[in-house]
């Protein structure tokens, strides 16, 4: 059966990396795509450039591409939607400004995936702030259960298997149990407490000065240090990680010793506020991520945990007028 | 065992778009991969950022990355080599200079290769003027066989299939035996006349004038296309084709009833001229790609073979004072 895969921001850079990889079959073998690019009315023409080139490819799974401007149209029996597109930051705009400008994007999609997508959609916001963009959404659409979004930590993910496996010398199949928990920010807190190294505790083979004062902060930063030594911000590694995220929630199995990071609409888990979008440890299976619950959290996680609730409670509540 | 993939041109768009990939595990599954990459050094600072980029993946395959701007270092022992980085045509260069200036980046890179690659190593040529640049780097490993050596013309052949099946409104899969002759250039020959389309003969379904004024027209300029809707050249598609061709003469069985288009070393075949890197119909199997032959060839058919054939023969002759 095809698979209806929605993509925002098509023809920016994050989309042209994700574009052909989906094409490609890379979110779930064999199985058939329509890719559904939706762009701003600007964005257009770059948009037909992009889709020849991936009608040039001639992929055997790629049925369908659609292009538009009308975000309900992209949407229409979504099964998959990649919120990729996002006002950035520009000059002389304060946070608050960013916060709303995205606010009025988010809000509008959220209402057309409300009306437009399949009951049982799975939507990830990469576009920043993504946790933030992503609650905006969710409140704008009432018919769909909190369990139909996520924003991405998968990135962050990555990284911090990559810096571990790098610091220990170990290979990237040895490590086990990384999680980031909060917002994809500088405040993120990626968590080595519970994480193991081929079958070691982490923090047993790392100096916990290294850990506080390079690791957390090379993985928090990690973003800025990709801009300054390429000039431009991660494209491929942001699309590559947006693909992990929703072929392990579409398609995998997460191995009972593992968990994935995903921030997704919280409950209330491990105390933090309810409705936030929360990045936590989960493992998924059968099209659905659960939280890992019960990890025992001690007061430096603890502080570092809150420190990052703290910021997406003040980013939500920098948009709270513009919510339902 | 681990597959050693050297790809020059690492940094710049193409090689940005293909590295994620082939770190991916697209080029063969399950398969380590060792990347090498290339840059000439004021590039090395970018590649820097793409190394990152890529290590912030966690790409379970991707066991070692290396970064260099010497050549030899690069190849290595390369099972597979992606020649992506070419001098572009700057403003006011005249189509020999053009010649002349890849002529030197070719020639060294193929005393690298004879110096250092695996004897069994597969090469393609993706930096244009492809076919001449892969004749470049021929004649100066003597010591590796003709068969090491082939230059991209899967990208218009893919946007060949996609075109007709396009144009017949047939799925892509319904397609045989589409096959480009010639130069990876504007006197290409798109070749229909053995072609099938859902077991029809192609040229029975679509108009003679639609395939000599549009078709062919449409698929040598698809390229002059693509940069005038995207401000940019084909990125991610010609990326696509070339893991297309080195999958397929890497691991690929070529089904009988069909056949692929790679530019190789001519040893005569359809009464091209011997040692030209012309575009052929081949299969592959066993990691070796054979020509098809005793195709019959009319005269329409052989005037375009000619024509690009010859011009061919200039491109190597404007640079022969260059070749051992």
């Amino acid at each position: 059966m095809t698979i209806n895969i929605a993509v925002t921001g098509a023809a920016g850079q994050i989309g042209y990396a994700l574009l052909f990889r989906l094409a490609s079959g890379a979110l779930a073998a064999n199985q058939p795509v329509s890719l559904r690019l939706l762009e701003v009315t600007p964005a257009l023409p770059a948009l037909d450039g992009v889709e020849m080139e991936l009608r040039d490819c001639a992929f055997p799974l790629l049925r369908e591409i659609i292009k538009t401007d009308d975000a309900e149209t992209a949407f229409a029996d979504a099964d998959v939607v990649f919120l990729v597109g996002a006002r950035p930051r520009g000059p002389g705009m304060e946070r608050k400004d960013l916060l709303e400008a995205n606010a009025a994007i988010f809000s509008a999609q959220g209402k057309a995936l409300n009306a437009a997508a399949k009951k049982t959609v799975k939507i990830i916001a990469v576009g920043n702030p993504a946790n933030t963009n992503c609650l905006i959404a969710r409140a704008n659409a009432p018919d769909l259960p909190d369990s139909a979004f996520s924003a991405m930590t998968r990135l962050d993910h990555n990284r911090a298997i990559a810096a571990l496996a790098d610091k220990t010398n170990n290979p990237l199949s040895a490590i086990r149990q990384v999680m980031i928990w909060g917002n994809h920010s500088a405040t993120q807190y990626p968590d080595l407490h519970h994480a193991s190294v081929a079958g070691a505790a982490a923090l047993s083979l790392v100096d916990e000065a290294w850990y506080q004062n390079t690791y957390i902060p090379e993985v928090q930063q990690r973003g800025a240090a990709i801009i300054k030594a390429r000039g431009a911000s991660s494209a491929a590694s942001a699309a590559s990680a947006a693909l992990d995220h929703m072929r392990d929630w579409h398609n995998g199995e997460t191995a009972a010793d593992d968990v994935l990071s995903m921030a997704i609409v919280s409950s209330g888990q491990y105390d933090i506020s309810p409705g936030l979008v929360y990045s936590y440890p989960v493992r998924t299976s059968g099209g659905a991520a659960t939280v890992v619950e019960n990890l025992p959290i001690n007061d430096f996680s603890r502080a570092r945990m809150q420190a990052s609730e703290q910021e997406l409670i003040e980013e939500r509540d920098a948009v709270r007028h513009l919510l339902p």
